[in-house]
C-alpha cells in the first residue's frame, strides 16, 4: 500500500457546530422548553453557549471517556449538550424517558454515568429511581434560575458564569460519543456506541438529496424524539447544511406542532405516524393548512396510506425512512428516482409510500436466505435483511463478542426484499414472521392492509401455535373513537387485499399494547393470545 | 479515550460505484469519444467495464501502490479508468496533455508510471516523448478495435476477453488513489496525492445543496478536463447522488455542448469562463434556448459580469466555485443562505458572482495577517487564505518536508477576504499583489473591472517595477474581433470604477497570454514589460 499524502484531520462532531457558527452564523435556533417562554439564538448564540456548557461539564472533573446522561425532550438544552458532551471527549448518554424504570435505571447504571442531566418535568421520575442510581454523582436540571426546582442546580445558574470559549480537544475520530440504547422487548436494553466518525459521516449522508435533502432554506422541527437514536442525526445533519432549528420540547399535539410550523415557517418535520395522524385530526378539525411545511419523514413503522393520502392532498411530501439504533440510525429513506418517476406519479407514491427506502451510499445491504446465500433484488424474493458500513454497529457495550459476521454484516432481525430500484421493503421482523404449514405469512403487510380499512386505527397481528398448520395469524382492532366497525367488516375488507389463506383466524377488538418507542408489543399480544387457536 | 463500538470499514472510491450500479443501475452513462459514434451504457454496464478494466490491468502485472498514467479527455472510459485503477490499490495519475513537452514527461517520470493510456489524438505527443519516458513499459489506446492506431493495443480489444467481475481488495482508508500535478508557472510541477479518504469524503461534501447540489434528477456535463483535480471531483459526487453523467470528450465549442445538452437533458455542467463565452456566443448566433440546463459553475478564474448577466437572462444560475489540486479540488462554492437572500435578488446576485464561495462543512478556512494573526471576517481585511481538512495536502508526492504550519494550515498563495456570511473573495495570488508605495493594488478586482468594458474579451494586470512607487499596475487588454476600442474608452470606463491611484500606468493592446490550465500567466506579463514603466 502506498499512502495517500493528504492531511490526518480526524472527523469531529464539534467541527458541525463550529462550521454553522462560522458561515450560517446568524441561522436561528428556536426551542420550546417546560414551562418557559419559547426561546430564541442562532448558531454563533448557540456556539458559545456550548462552550460554556462545557466549561461547566469540566468544571465536575469528568474525564475524557466519562458518560453522562440526558433525560430530556428536544430541547435547544439538550442540542446544546449533543455538542457540548462530545466535543470535550465526554459521551453522551441520552435515556429514554420512555422505557419502564427498572429499564431506565438499567441503562444509566450500565452506561456508568456520573452526571445526569434532566428536564423539569423528568423531576418526579428522578426522585423515584435516584437512589437506585449507583453511578450518579451529580444531577442538573436543565432549566432557567427562575424554574430551577427546590433542592436541585439549575443549567442556566451553572453556565451564566462559565467563559463562552473552550479549548476544545482534538483527538481520534473513533472516539466514543453518544451511547443509546435499543428497547428491545426481550433482554436488557442494549447500549450502541457511536463514535464521531460514524456520526459525522452519517450527517454528510444524511444531508444529501437522496436522504433527507436538506438546505440552509429548511426550517427543520424534529418531532423523532432526540433520545432515540439522536433522532436520526438530524442535529448533525441539519447543521452541516445550515438548517434553522426549532424544537418542540415534549408538545408533540396537533395544535402546538401547527403554532410552530405558522409561526416560524417550518418545511421539514418527521417522527412516528401517531404525531402525525394527530397532526391531520387538528387540521381537519380546525380547517388549517399546513402551510411552509413541504415534507414529512416517517419512521418508526409504515406510513398509512390515509395519512400519505391526506399530506398528498394537502401539499406535502410524505416518504418512510428506516433505520435502528444500531445503524446511527439512517438506514435508507424513501427518494423518487428518474427511473422511478419515469413510471408515472401513481407508481411513484405507491413505492414512496409503502417502501422503507432506498439505498444511500455509504450503507451497504443485502438479504439472505436461511443458507446464507444473497437473494435476487427483484422486490420478490425476501430475507434476513443485513447491512454493513461505517454508521453500523460492530459491537454493543460492553460485549465481548462482536454483533456481526465474518465479512462483517450486521443481521437487523428484519426480514425484507430489495427490487431493482433499490428500494427495501420489509415484510416483517424476524422474530415476527408467523410460519403456517411451512409458508411465511406478512404480519406486517396483513397488519397494513387492515390499517386501511374505515374505522381501523391500529391493527396488530401475531402468529400463535395452531395444531395443524403450527402457526396462524391472529389480529387485534383498535377502532377509532366512535366507529362502528364489525369483525365482518374487517373480513370484508381484507378479503380482496390479501391471499385468502393469510386470513386470520380470529380478530380480537381491543386496544394494541405498545412499546417504550411506540411499535406494536407483538411479545404481550403473543403472550396474551397464546391459546387463542389451540382447539385448532 | 473510549473508543466507540462502531464497524471499522475504510472508506473506499470503488464502493461508490457499487453503490451506482446497485441503487441507480440503470442511470445512464453517456459519452463522446475520438472519432466514435456517442457512447451509451448504465452505471450497471460501468460497474462491469470497470472490473473487465481491473483484470486487464491486473494482467499486466501491476502491483498495489504502483503509478499508471492516463493522456485523455471527458470519456466514459477515463471515468472506467477513475474506479479500476484506485479500486485495485492502483494510483491514477491523470497527465495534462496542455502542458509543455518537458513538464509532461517530468509528470510521468516523476510519477514512474508504469502503464500510460491515451487518446486516439495524443498519439502525436506521445510518439514525441515516448523515448522520454523512463519507467512506461506499455501503452495502450483508449479506442475500439476499429480505431487503434497501427502498432498499438486498443483499451477495447483488452478488455474484451476480460471477465465483468473483480475480487475488489479492500484496504486502508489512506491509501493514494491520484496523482494529480500541479501547473505551476514557476518551477516543476508538484504532484499532490488524493487518498481514497479524501476523495470520498469530498465526494460526500460536493454534493450537498451548499456545494454542488446533485440529485438523481440531474445530468452532469463536465466541462472540466477529467486531467484537472478529477474535474472537480464529479465523477465521485456525482455518482453517489446517482446523476446522469454525459461527457463531451475534448469538444467544448459551442454548438457541440449545445447538441449534448439539447440531446441528453443536461442539467448541470461547469468549466472555465472561456467555455462558456464560445457557449454564449453560440446561442446568440443560433437563437438557441439552454433548455434543460439549470446550473453552470465557474471556476478557473472570475466569472465576467456580462457572462453571469446573460446567463440570468436565459434563465441559468451561474456560481462560482473556487479550489486547487492541492484541496482535491473544492474549497468553496457561491450558493445561497436565507441571510444573503433577505437582502434581495439584485445583492444576492453581486454575492454570488463576485465571490468565490461560501465556506462548506469539512474545509476550515481563515485569513491571517503578516505576523499570522487570524483577521476578522468582515468582507473588508484580506490576508492570507489558509485551508485545513481531510482533503487538504499534507505534503507534496516525494517531498521530504511538509506543506502545512504547526496547526495543520495550508497557505494557498491566495490573498483573500471572508464576510460575514461566509463569503470568501480572492483579491490577488500573493506572487501578483501589487505593492504601490506600500499599498495593495488588487489585480484581479482591477481585471474584473476591465472585462466589464464593451469590446474587453480578457483584461490582465500585473505590477512591474516603478522607481517612485515600487511597483505599478500594467493592463493587457485582448479586445474582440472587431471591437472598436481606445486606451481612452478603456480608462474611461475603469474611471468611475476603481481608486483612481489603481489606474494602469500603462495599458498594452496585446494577445493575453494564458497557461496550461487556461489561466493569466502573470510570469510572462511581469517579464515582457519589465522596462515598462522604468523611466517612472
Amino acid at each position: 500500500m502506498l499512502p495517500g499524502l493528504m492531511q490526518d484531520r480526524p472527523l469531529a462532531i464539534i467541527d458541525i457546530l463550529r462550521f454553522a457558527a462560522t458561515a450560517h452564523a446568524t441561522q436561528e435556533v428556536v426551542s420550546k422548553n417546560v414551562d418557559e417562554p419559547i426561546w430564541r439564538s442562532d448558531y454563533a448564540g448557540t456556539m458559545r453557549r456550548v462552550a460554556q456548557a462545557a466549561n461547566m461539564l469540566a468544571g465536575l472533573g469528568l474525564n475524557s471517556g466519562d458518560r453522562i446522561s440526558s433525560l430530556a425532550w428536544n430541547t435547544h438544552r439538550h442540542f446544546e449538550l449533543f455538542y457540548a458532551a462530545p466535543g470535550m471527549g465526554l459521551v453522551l448518554h441520552t435515556a429514554n424517558p420512555r422505557l419502564p424504570d427498572d429499564h431506565l435505571v438499567y441503562t444509566i447504571n450500565h452506561a456508568a454515568s456520573r452526571v445526569l442531566l434532566i428536564d423539569r418535568n423528568m423531576v418526579e421520575i428522578v426522585e423515584r429511581i435516584k437512589d437506585q442510581l449507583t453511578t450518579v454523582e451529580k444531577i442538573v436540571t436543565l432549566t432557567d434560575s427562575a424554574r430551577t426546582p427546590a433542592g436541585y442546580e439549575g443549567y442556566e445558574d451553572l453556565i451564566a458564569a462559565q467563559p463562552d470559549s473552550f479549548a476544545w480537544p482534538s483527538f481520534d475520530e473513533n472516539t466514543a460519543a453518544f451511547l443509546c440504547y435499543t428497547s428491545g422487548t426481550t433482554g436488557d436494553p442494549k447500549g450502541v456506541l457511536y463514535s464521531h466518525r460514524a456520526v459525522v459521516l452519517h450527517g454528510f449522508a444524511a444531508g444529501l438529496s437522496g436522504a433527507l435533502g436538506f438546505s440552509a432554506f429548511d426550517v427543520v422541527m424534529p418531532c423523532q424524539s432526540l433520545y432515540h437514536a439522536t433522532a436520526w442525526g438530524l442535529p448533525f445533519a441539519g447543521a452541516i447544511n445550515g438548517v434553522k432549528f426549532v424544537f418542540p420540547c415534549d408538545k408533540f399535539d396537533g395544535a402546538s406542532l401547527q403554532a410552530l410550523i405558522e409561526g416560524e415557517g417550518v418545511t421539514f418535520s418527521g417522527g412516528v405516524p401517531t404525531i402525525w395522524t394527530m397532526y391531520l385530526d387538528h387540521l381537519e378539525r380546525t380547517g388549517g393548512k399546513p402551510g411552509t411545511l413541504q415534507r414529512v419523514i416517517i419512521g418508526g413503522s409504515a406510513v398509512p396510506r390515509d395519512m400519505a393520502v391526506a399530506f398528498d392532498r394537502l401539499g406535502v411530501v410524505v416518504q418512510q425512512i428506516w433505520g435502528m439504533t444500531e445503524t446511527c440510525p439512517l438506514g435508507v429513506v424513501a427518494t423518487s428516482t428518474p427511473a422511478l418517476a419515469a413510471r408515472g406519479r401513481d407508481a411513484e407514491n405507491e413505492q414512496i409510500w409503502t417502501r422503507q427506502g432506498r439505498m444511500m451510499f455509504g450503507i451497504e445491504m443485502e438479504i439472505f436466505d436461511d443458507e446464507g446465500q444473497p437473494l435476487p433484488h427483484d422486490g420478490e424474493a425476501s430475507g434476513a435483511l443485513c447491512v454493513r458500513g461505517p454508521w453500523v454497529l460492530e459491537r454493543y457495550f460492553r460485549s465481548d463478542t462482536s454483533a456481526v459476521d465474518a465479512d462483517g454484516w450486521f443481521d437487523t432481525g428484519d426480514i425484507s426484499t430489495i427490487d431493482e430500484l433499490g428500494f427495501m421493503r420489509i415484510t416483517d421482523r424476524k422474530k415476527d414472521v408467523i410460519k403456517s404449514g411451512g409458508e411465511w405469512v406478512s404480519s406486517i403487510d396483513l397488519e397494513n392492509a387492515a390499517a386501511g380499512c374505515p374505522g381501523v386505527k391500529v391493527a396488530a397481528v401475531a402468529g400463535v401455535y395452531h395444531p395443524k398448520w403450527e402457526e396462524r395469524p391472529i389480529m387485534l382492532i383498535e377502532a377509532h373513537d366512535g366507529a362502528e366497525l364489525s369483525e365482518a367488516d374487517v373480513r370484508a375488507y381484507l378479503e380482496s387485499r390479501v391471499p385468502k389463506w393469510w386470513m386470520p383466524d380470529r380478530i380480537f377488538f381491543e386496544p394494541v399494547p405498545m412499546t417504550a418507542t411506540g411499535k406494536i408489543d407483538k411479545k404481550i399480544i403473543r403472550d396474551r393470545h397464546a391459546d387463542a387457536l389451540k382447539e385448532g
